[in-house]
């Protein structure tokens, strides 16, 4: 993977590169799909496609529950599995590990890694036993070694540990993989952060061991590792120094989910991180944030938002507005979403008028799941038109005024 | 509309014609899709046209309750509203009401029309009152007017009788209309079928007599006759000859529901029809039911089934076998629904790979509405290719075999 910088805005830190990988390049800054369990929900690879949408991310602990991460191997990776021949990323798993399994740290509890080896010596109940967790009532449990889970599938037990993390994502084959990390909530207070980012960054050592160790998959896929701390500048800086120090083919910025974080932690973050190096903000996708963010310097953004919300109904109307199309307004107006909009759904395709807000409207009062398709394209298109937009401006902006790089 | 015959097979009564709409030729035998609510449940219009669907028959009950006729209407009408410019058909919603209001005549009452009158006059309750209805547990109810019924969505009260049943489809603007027939059980007896078959055709007559007043209507949509009679032949014959008589575009074949109806019903009925109209066999589509209907006579199917089958994870395999990919033994199976179809789920387009058993067994597991979309679109192609192959073969018989027209 190979990443080149093409342009600087004089007004930000925002810049825009080319990512380069083995399905194809991506132009940065990109917003890219979440394709949780291999697909983006009810949207095919060839609507994807029309969205522009440039890159999709999957989820390590979802296809590892289910399929399987060695079927998807046996099926030829992952791109071939779903369809999906561009460029392909996968996380670490360890959000939804922590977030599905333990709830942001309600059921969820740290032990020290020798009260298990000891209880594993003396042949006593541990806390891997799937009935001490039951009887507890967590549904994680983190020692230093990794995290024991349970499934949200069938509660079945297993375990994840960055060797084990890096070796499912080998088998899914993405081009992109990442690092295991320790997710926080943003609200963990400053001890509780600091052992979490400390123990992400020994994680992250092992991450980058178990891939650079595995020749051929070393080769074809690159490995971003993972930026925690939280809500703490000293942490935050302090743990984008630590992983810039490591040979990471790029970094992601874990643990934001408002807005607030975006000026605040994306900001302490990417000051900190290294220019040459492609910057993923984990799990954001508001428009304002998006531009918020790549004013920050970053450079690839994923977020299920678009299509949770088309899937409700809710589509991004003109200048972006918010829209339910369950509202009543909506039943006899025929005019698309966003006339402006130039997406497959408003501007229709080969000659073929668009589809109205009332035969949307339509879909979704008589519960037809083509509604869900139909609002999802739109979102995805307008996400991606919107980072677009960016890209052009940052690149123009670059061309028409000469000004040094920003203070870094 | 017109309708040419341009083929005939020498060996049955099957025929190949050329059926021209305001939006676009047909050729017969063809298999018509099911777009109930105005979609194909989650399969975009492109995705149709893919398939290799000539036409698609949208439901008269359903859009009239929702969302509404009036509101089609002012969308510019139903191929506008869903996007949709080739040849669309709408049935008469006879079916409908009763099936989903009257489960087949267990919830239905027929009343003598002069004791509805007798009631409106006397300004008592009469059947009409939906707390009358309501207090017999009676979904529908048949006078020779029309059938008052209450909707399956909200349970409110209506009435449809033969003009209105065509001003709602004048106002969906379909190429192709249905008269008001009277839906009845296979299995009802002859008298029963004797009396509905009866008020079929007099309100035949009276939907004749309401298409051709409208004279905007009548020159942009077809109006076909449906023939009723159960299993009986004296009626089946007598309901095929009567309507013969009537200037009908075409006819459907309505209340044959299982493979003995096509050996008996559909034959007696396509003896009587006359040879220069079109014939729609009304809601059958399994696989040997198209052959065999083609080869007595029939120009087009419609029927839910591949979707329906499809969103429950059954697809067409080899050799048009059903198959559940469900099933566990399709979790490793890496190969195509079929390696001989040419579809765009089995075949893939531009270049890329279809999809394998495997994926789409994952889609299904994991409940991602992607599996419905896939699994429709290949079943809607199979059948649309067999109903061709089956098309094709009249052509070349009756260009290689120089033989009378079978005895009539």
């Amino acid at each position: 993977m190979k990443f080149e910088i093409v342009a600087r805005d004089p007004h930000s830190r925002a810049r825009a590169g080319l990512l380069h990988t083995p399905h194809g390049t991506i132009e940065t800054p990109a917003f890219i799909g979440v394709a949780t369990q291999g697909t983006i929900k009810g949207v095919t690879v060839e609507q994807l496609e029309a969205t522009g949408l440039q890159m999709l991310i999957a989820n390590t602990y979802h296809l590892y529950l289910r399929p399987g991460d060695e079927l998807v191997r046996e099926a030829g990776g992952l791109h071939r599995f779903m369809g999906w021949n561009g460029p392909l990323m996968t996380d670490s798993g360890g959000f939804q590990v922590f977030s599905l399994g333990a709830a942001f740290g309600k059921n969820l509890t740290k032990v020290a890694h020798e009260d298990i080896e000891q209880a594993k010596d003396e042949r006593r109940p541990s806390v891997y036993d799937p009935d001490i967790l039951t009887q507890h009532g967590r549904l994680a449990v983190i020692d230093e070694e990794g995290v024991t889970f349970t499934s949200h599938l069938d509660g079945s037990l297993h375990r994840f540990t960055p060797e084990r993390s890096i070796e499912i994502q080998h088998n899914l084959g993405a081009d992109i993989i990442v690092a295991f990390d320790e997710c926080t909530a943003a609200t963990a207070d400053w001890q509780y952060q600091k052992e979490a980012m400390e123990r992400t960054h020994r994680w992250a050592e092992r991450s980058l061991k178990a891939h650079r160790r595995n020749i051929e998959a070393n080769r074809a896929q690159a490995l971003f590792g993972v930026v925690q701390g939280g809500r703490f500048e000293d942490l935050r800086r302090e743990s984008a120094h630590v992983l810039s120090s490591m040979n990471f083919d790029g970094f992601c910025i874990g643990g934001s989910y408002v807005k607030e974080d975006l000026d605040t932690a994306v900001g302490w973050v990417c000051e900190e991180l290294p220019e040459d190096k492609p910057r993923h903000l984990l799990g954001i996708g508001e428009p304002e944030d998006l531009v918020n963010g790549i004013e920050k310097g970053v450079d690839l953004f994923d977020c299920v938002q678009p299509t949770r919300l088309a899937r409700t109904g809710t589509v991004y109307g003109p200048k972006g507005m918010k829209m339910n199309l369950l509202n009543e307004q909506f039943r006899r107006d025929f005019s698309p979403i966003d006339t402006d909009c130039g997406c497959p759904i408003c501007a229709g395709v080969e000659g073929k008028g668009g589809y109205s807000r009332a035969y949307l409207a339509h879909l979704f009062h008589a519960r037809e799941m083509l509604g869900a398709t139909l609002a999802s394209v739109h979102n995805l298109y307008y996400l991606v038109n919107l980072v677009t937009v960016e890209r052009m401006r940052i690149r123009n902006n670059s061309k028409h005024e000469s000004s040094p790089t920003p203070n870094t």
